[in-house]
């Protein structure tokens, strides 16, 4: 850390600072400017925390120079992690550095045979993953909240039939044991990214999380989320951007693609992009889902729904027809411009 | 609601959305112009959204015309609410339109001592309300996260001490019981507002709700969150405006305070304003602190610790000495200037 | 400045950095961390600039730590400035801390008739100092454009009927000469902000300049435009905020309220506020003047038409009847209960 | 377009909505709800623009509904454009839906021998656009204001060298002639999208424009921006993403991917990438133009220096070495996976 004293600072203020420092054991290194001193310090980090330096009288400033966060750091396991999503009559799916993955299905689930019928146009589009919501948090209390846990009975049947592992989201802590139960990954929405209880109670379920990041979070607070989970001993975590909020209104939020290198570059964790929640326009998830490929995402997760006219929540951005058949080309071709093969050639196959 | 057909349109499109719209009981005026036609919708405007219109082959916009928001709106409860707050060992405090009432404490609870000395600062600077954190929601899991229960009885010690009701945090449905056993007012907090589990629970527990605007939320998704508590047979609810995020650095967040007029228009709720949290700088908090109240707010909540050095959270925000004793001073006058009174000459008085 | 070095750095990256920061003449104190080194700069920061520190191998980020603004800079100037506007003929109108100053007027100056109309009602209420558009800047070239020379010429008739003083916006470094001719004061709109060009040239032009924050603009590089044009030995200028952008779609813009408090910790300049262009709705306009004058600014200037219905530009947000009464009587009451004085009682009167 | 009106407008209202809207020709469609009334507009839409319905008493809200530009809509023009840019000696380099173009060089032009080196480096990395920045807005007055004159000839000098066309900013009205008469391109900044004035110079200038979003601008605002270039007669606009500003502090701004599919949708124009000044990160560039080739950009537009330690303007953000050599590989092997081919292939070649 960097304190950054005030012009009219005394030479009293300056002592105290490095006082204090010293008492909590760190070093206090006083370099002095022509309008300003500036002191550095070396020492453990959380002591500095707890010293409330900016409330010391004299000082301007204090900045904080290394990263917040550990376990989910590169600074301390520089290699790309790999997180595998599944169970022993599915097979492990792999999202990470050398592969790419494509992951689809229905923002809700509805019935059985929407789900299915879903789940079968998203494998026969080479998705590995199939994603639903069982639990749907909606802005409004008059809008669908989804089937609870039936939801989750016909996610299971859905993994039954087509042999893929599943990812629902969970938005309780009170649910995390019975979503566990059933899914094979557990989804962090973005309403939730920091509701720290619930991320805890995830870190705690066994299963790998999917953790979408916050609309409204930078990428510190979203690896920061990552951290609650990490230290309840679970490293298997995939981050999701979804778009953040912004003043453009063409589409529901702005997709922050620049996200995916900049968390590569701070983070071991696998990156991927939901490019459906991003724009909430169906016209864009295709050319979004390339550049998203393109820029190195581990996986992209998509919205499909067999009959979006009679969709019980986000239909306008839900593909089917014309723009899968051409999302599935390119989840066929673009991996492979970039370096990666398809995830289902690295499987690791059921038992 | 309001479809507007896009300019290639045929009449099958635009018959389609006729049809659908009369099926659900509703009816469709259709409005040809040179270039596209428009098709207004008059019935029940739930079932229009579960149509999906938007994805209709033809449909190139819908347009939503009323407020989705219906117990907390101030079209059909014109009159401005006044929430109690309170116990017979306390009286009841006001926060409506005719009063101003003043809300202060600690950030954080940390000691007997420290929680006991800022109620008095704030009780002695005209403060009715207490205000102080024991679940503390953090950005980084490896700061101070609050003292829990132990927390909450040091704040029922203090109200027994000042006589002042207390209104504290709760972050997770599965503390509402013990927290409502504790606090007079239950606050959901920022990182919370779009946590529906916990809306519906404090909903639920039979005590005034503190209801922070989401940093990242609109005004429409704030008085939907409202609409969840409200749903739960508890009108009791008092918004706070604390700051959004915008690009700008030098506050931590950007007081918006054209929400106070804003709320007040749309709804019938009491709206405060909490300068502490808004601005993160206390040199901020006398100045916003009379704009809150000049612009109508029925309320503010401050920071103030005996000690800001050694504050385990906000440290840098909270006020003291010189400035809370300006703070004061704006409370006993400006209020009169706009018309209200101090909300302690309207309290309901203990039994 | 501050260059924090990569845990990667090694001793060769910190010598380069050293002997560089020596060559232009600076010192450098390195303090080195258990993970990483941090390297202090003492001396002439635009020399530092220059260097690149960033593009060094090993360095991970550069830390400014002093404004990079100077001449408005309440550091060199610590007294607050007041602006006088006017002419003999008309007496000088201050801007500045011991005073409250009320500027309104038409948004676009349209025909004699209207802009002297609100010129009266303006007076009537209270204004001492006229605004209206003869040039105007507008999104689309659909929209009206403003009268030009003509709408001058007008506003200059004006103030010889109602002996108040006049400010009108420049949009184009050709018509500084003419607007300055003509007009007491120079405004620079929001959109033109950074338009360094312009900037000089108003700052030649030997009037006071009211300069708007760019709706995008953080308050540093407001400060540093109000660099440009002191830079060419004006200091006559009077800040203005007038919203920024944020995703809050009930207001045009939101309102920095913050930024009044913020700019008078920074700068010695003058800082007023325009409720009417940051929220874009009338029934706001005189609770956000109230909110202006409480927290401290030092003039406000507000829309007022005649007729907003037959408005060219931004009728919705122009007041009449009763809300004009409204703030008059805010303009009043207001400024006494914050210390300040009706700009009228302090004029320098017409000779 | 629509009126809504409020749900306490009486007849007369409405009544006199219909009048005037009718009194200017158009047509007006009423539509009684439940709760509110609806009235669709046909006819003229400048002319009830002028209208002010939003002023009317019992107006609650107007909606537009077709998009507010003409000429560069996709809706009068289908087909997307191409602009060609160069002159007889350079041969012309087109910019459109077939091909993909490479923009390269310095940003700004600091000495004959830089200009020339960084120029046969972009040349060598498969470049076939010279950029370079001879005027220069910054933020600051204290930072490189480029070179003016001089820094045209020096990029006149590098056109006749390596046989390519170049592109360069102008920042001020006034400079329109002499920039038209050294460059191919004429590149409008950011901070100068609403520079309205400046537009309508460009439009002026027979040469091709790039107009940059402003980093604070819609893509609505950006299209209208095109429009006032577009009003003068010129319909050789490319128009160029380059970020956005919003919250997040990783990047300098956030670039907005979506932007180009969301631009093709509505207008013939061609859109490019500038990733370079998006991230103003050296390690973000290469990925981000990996982005932009998949998601459909005509062209991408990229610093590079020699010596990024020495650039007077941007350094951290250059390319050379390695990151130029993955990006000359990007730009010579994606398109190809997209439908396109390079751009020197379709040139028009130098008489």
């Amino acid at each position: 850390m960097v304190v950054v004293m005030a012009p009219e600072a005394t030479e009293e203020d300056i002592a105290r600072v490095v006082e204090r420092v010293e008492e909590v054991g760190g070093e206090a290194f006083v370099s002095r400017g022509v309008t300003r001193t500036i002191i550095g310090l070396v020492g453990d980090i959380d002591s500095f925390h707890h010293l409330n330096l900016r409330s010391f009288a004299g000082v301007a400033d204090v900045h904080r120079i290394s990263a917040p966060y550990k376990l989910v750091s590169r600074q301390h396991h520089p290699a790309r992690s790999t997180v595998w999503v599944g169970r022993p009559e599915t097979g492990l799916v792999p999202i990470g550095p050398q592969s790419f993955t494509f992951m689809a299905g229905p923002c809700a689930v509805e019935t059985p045979e929407q789900t299915l019928e879903a789940a079968q146009m998203a494998r026969a589009a080479g998705a590995t993953i199939i994603r639903g919501g069982a639990y749907k948090p909606r802005s409004s209390p008059y809008s669908f909240q989804g089937l609870g846990a039936a939801g989750l009975k016909i996610l299971a049947d859905v993994r039954t039939v087509t042999g893929l592992p599943v990812v629902t989201e969970v938005v309780d802590a009170r649910d995390v044991e019975i979503v566990a139960e059933y899914a094979d990954m557990l989804q962090i929405g973005t309403r939730n990214m920091a509701n720290f209880g619930l991320l805890q109670a995830a870190g705690d379920a066994g299963k790998p999380i999917l953790l979408k990041r916050g609309m409204n979070s930078t990428i510190e607070e979203w690896l920061l989320a990552a951290e609650y989970v990490a230290q309840r001993g679970n490293l298997d975590i995939v981050l999701c951007e979804r778009g953040i909020r912004t003043f453009e209104p063409a589409t529901r939020n702005t997709l922050d693609i620049s996200a995916v290198p900049v968390v590569q570059a701070a983070s071991h964790l696998p990156v991927i992009v939901d490019p459906s929640h991003a724009s909430g326009r169906k016209d864009l998830v295709v050319p979004l889902s390339r550049a998203a490929i393109a820029v190195g995402a581990d996986a992209i997760i998509v919205d499909v729904h067999p009959h979006p006219e009679n969709a019980l929540c986000d239909g306008p951005q839900a593909l089917l027809g014309t723009e899968l058949r051409e999302l599935a080309q390119a989840v066929r071709q673009l991996p492979g411009a970039v370096g990666r093969v398809d995830a289902a050639t690295l499987m690791r196959q059921p038992a």
